[in-house]
């Protein structure tokens, strides 16, 4: 073992494990985020998570205590909720209804996320509990700036689990130029013609308003639970690391800052073989191979129109289709398509004969497709999916269809390029290959941080001075103001004086050369 | 080992090691980039180092091929130079004089640089050989952009290593703003008051300059001999990665691109054990312990007065000293005091009895102190030293003294305060924990990345597409511009309409009624 090692394990040792307060969000971020808890837990700290009682995959585990608060709304509400949007994507509305209903959707999430948090903090029994154990940090998401608000009520430092760059990024002072950082839902590449750039540099303006729109409710509870004065922006800023699921291989270029970990591709740790059931499936499908294929919790049915016309598409390619689809069962299924209620996307899509991935492009999919180099259809419903579909296809690595205009031959023609067309099974090759090129697993990176963290109480050598600045002073506005009044100043000094002595050396002279003319005269 | 891993591995295998050709620079960097290098050649990598024949540290070795250019000065001549700046440190000379014979010495630096450069470049054996091994990657020193000309003529991708930000840094694109990162030789931290970022924000103007007047000819040479128009930071902007000795345990936190690596701390391995000469002074220091003092391979001697009045404040600590010295002995030497021509800098930091480290400030001594945890007393002499110190000192970590305005007693003074005030101990091993804690050692980093551009031939999904846009461009410039008048036009419509439709309004009316006012007079 290396000094640097043996120093820093014997510096740990003292404290003999820590004890963790996970936050974490009800959703897809829960399956990677459970990662790294399980795997501090294995390595000795005591993790409680944090939840409410109503939720659809937190649940209780060896590797954890869950405690839960009541929350007003019923696990029904929430599943017609979550059904409602599935439904949303195809329905086939004219724009500006579809515009309005998702701004109305996106509301009730956020509104659920506020009520969610007030119940959280002003349940008083659990804010006691979460007083008495002395955490060493907490580890959330924040989608919702809830858990920071409990971090500061504790006086806690945090670290965060997150897709990507938030909503309010200026809270990271991360620098973020819109002229080849490409802005979410633009579908807009790094590298932009003139019109993009303007696209981006105006979505990058409404994602500020949205933004705005989106945290100010949280702005009012913050100050009202803290008893001080706390906007959502200075709440993100007291983050000591961001754990960005995010890699280079995949997304674009971009400054980061230093409390910046990427650690995309932390999902791909590949646990077990195919289980029996679905080990036979690929077994049979011959020299042709497989194609996985899933839209996502998120849609458990689409419309039966729509659903034939996949069915079809499938039918036309010789592979053996793995369906995850829990929605009635089309009549014109071929006889290559299963239908699953389920499936281990990751197990298969490592699967040597895994031909191609339809997905619909969330970002823990998208990293499966790239871990195991499978080339991807990617139909993208909503969120970051557009971007992310925009993102493999720039690369080479899949094509890109609009699951609502598409007919059955654009999918059967996309699936025949994916799996025949060598250039897309080389392109994710190099991605992949690119992507797994790591002098660390993601999963150690994620661990090693938020233990960091819990030894140094937080990490503010990362936190740059930048947050101690107004706009003004950051962009060295009133340092450029004051050079150029100098500037200006010595400018007019030296006219007035070359002026001054102008009229001095000449005027005298010019009124003596007048005086000796009119004399003359 | 995970399947990522052995992923990595099998892909690596397939080329049985590469070949890197390195472009080093003679001084300090030689040390701790060498570690990298024969790590390499451990892993199985051929490694031919180039060099001119002229040259200080860079010794044939087993781990490495030398190959060397003659060069048209001699030995003697660039001994010269370099004891010419040692010297000019401690010369009491006015401000302006001082500062005149600095850019004189920068100067002669640079047109080395580029006389060495062109001899190498015109160098036709050398450059044939070159052309016939197939190297995979050029590892360089940014210093002089030579190697960087090298790697375009064999179209070879190539990785840094440098101390720190280039001059230069826009061939990074990486974001620096001067109102919280502080510039090079200002002595300003990363919090500032307004004079400050005045002062900052002048020097990032001037650095912009001085890299200009630094870097120009080459711009010449290498447009000349690549045979096509090609800047310098054009040239810079090819580094596939830069391996960056920086921490921020140390530096102040600032934004970075996905193409920098840090491995700052990278010289800290602690190799051996003290040899038996150094451990017998050790063990007979007592319980006061050691004193470590050293300024460096480019101070061989300062003047008499000077080292005199370091002498006398040596002797008023109960510390054994060991003073890296070779000038004449100062006649006042105490008794406490040994000097010695060399003395194992980093092992002796890493004995438990060392107490303090009196240092000029080089970054490489300054990361053995952290590493090691003990605080320093700096007495910066030229270039980042300055810079290194401000930090330190900023950190509570140490004590900086000016060399050549200090008295006796300055130096006595705090040598006893870094020895006997805890909190200068507290804040050195806070840093040294900080800095320590990391998920892999930085030489394993430093190698890693070398090989990563070697397998995947450069690493172009690190390059940020800010790289294809012009200044206008890269600030949104065109588009603010395009929007502006997009506003400003609109907003005149609608003027001139609403004062269309005023006058169709009211206009007639007015003129109506003013018409039937006159009928009634």
């Amino acid at each position: 073992m290396p000094t640097w090692l043996l120093l820093t394990s014997l510096f740990w040792s003292l404290s003999d494990g820590g004890k963790v307060l996970v936050i974490p969000l009800d959703n897809s971020h829960w399956l990677s985020m459970r990662l790294v808890v399980e795997r501090l837990h294995q390595k000795g700290h005591e993790i409680v998570v944090v939840a409410p009682d109503v939720n659809m995959r937190i649940e209780p585990s060896l590797h954890y205590t869950l405690k839960t608060f009541a929350v007003s709304y019923t696990e029904e509400y929430m599943k017609e909720q979550l059904q409602n949007i599935g439904q949303n994507i195809f329905s086939q509305q004219p724009f500006l209804a579809r515009m309005t209903e998702t701004i109305a959707r996106t509301r009730i999430i956020s509104t659920l996320f506020l009520n969610t948090c007030k119940e959280l903090l002003y349940n008083k029994e659990m804010i006691a509990y979460l007083e008495e154990n002395q955490f060493d940090v907490v580890f959330m998401v924040p989608v919702s700036p809830c858990g920071q608000i409990v971090a500061e009520r504790l006086s806690l430092p945090s670290v965060y689990y997150s897709r990507g760059f938030p909503c309010g990024l200026e809270a990271t002072q991360c620098p973020n130029p819109p002229s080849y950082v490409p802005r979410f839902f633009t579908g807009n590449t790094d590298h932009m013609d003139f019109s993009q750039r303007v696209k981006n540099f105006l979505a990058a303006s409404l994602e500020f308003l949205f933004c705005y729109l989106l945290y100010s409710p949280f702005h009012v509870l913050s100050t009202e639970f803290l008893q001080r004065e706390v906007t959502v922006s200075e709440l993100y800023s007291q983050a000591s690391v961001w754990l960005l699921r995010y890699d280079f291989a995949f997304e674009h270029p971009r400054p980061l800052m230093p409390n910046m970990v990427l650690i995309g591709g932390i999902n791909c740790e590949k646990k077990s073989p195919l289980i029996e059931e679905f080990e036979a499936i690929v077994n049979a499908s011959g020299e042709h191979g497989i194609v996985v294929f899933s839209l996502g919790s998120m849609v458990s049915e689409i419309p039966m129109k729509k659903a034939m016309e996949i069915a079809e598409a499938l039918g036309t390619i010789p592979q053996t289709v793995l369906w995850r689809y829990t929605g009635e069962v089309p009549p014109n299924l071929a006889k290559n398509t299963k239908l699953v209620k389920w499936l281990p996307q990751n197990d298969l899509l490592a699967h040597p004969k895994a031909r191609a991935f339809i997905t619909h492009g969330g970002s823990h999919g998208i990293y499966e497709g790239i871990c195991n180099g499978v080339p991807m259809v990617v139909m993208p419903l909503f969120g970051d999916q557009m971007d992310n579909a925009k993102r493999v296809e720039s690369r080479g690595a899949g094509v890109t269809l609009n699951v609502l205009e598409m007919t059955s031959k654009d999918l059967s023609d996309a699936l025949k390029a994916v799996i025949n067309d060598k250039t897309y099974k080389e392109n994710i090759m190099r991605l992949s290959a690119l992507h797994l090129d790591r002098p660390i697993h993601p999963l150690d990176l994620a661990v090693h941080w938020v233990e960091f963290v819990m030894k140094h109480k937080g990490a503010p050598h990362l936190r740059p001075a930048a947050h101690d600045l107004n706009w003004i002073q950051y962009h060295s506005i009133d340092v450029f103001a004051f050079l150029l009044a100098v500037l200006l100043l010595v400018l007019f000094i030296s006219l007035k004086c070359s002026l001054f002595c102008f009229r001095k050396c000449f005027g005298r002279k010019g009124r003596l050369s007048k005086k000796s003319k009119s004399k003359s005269q």
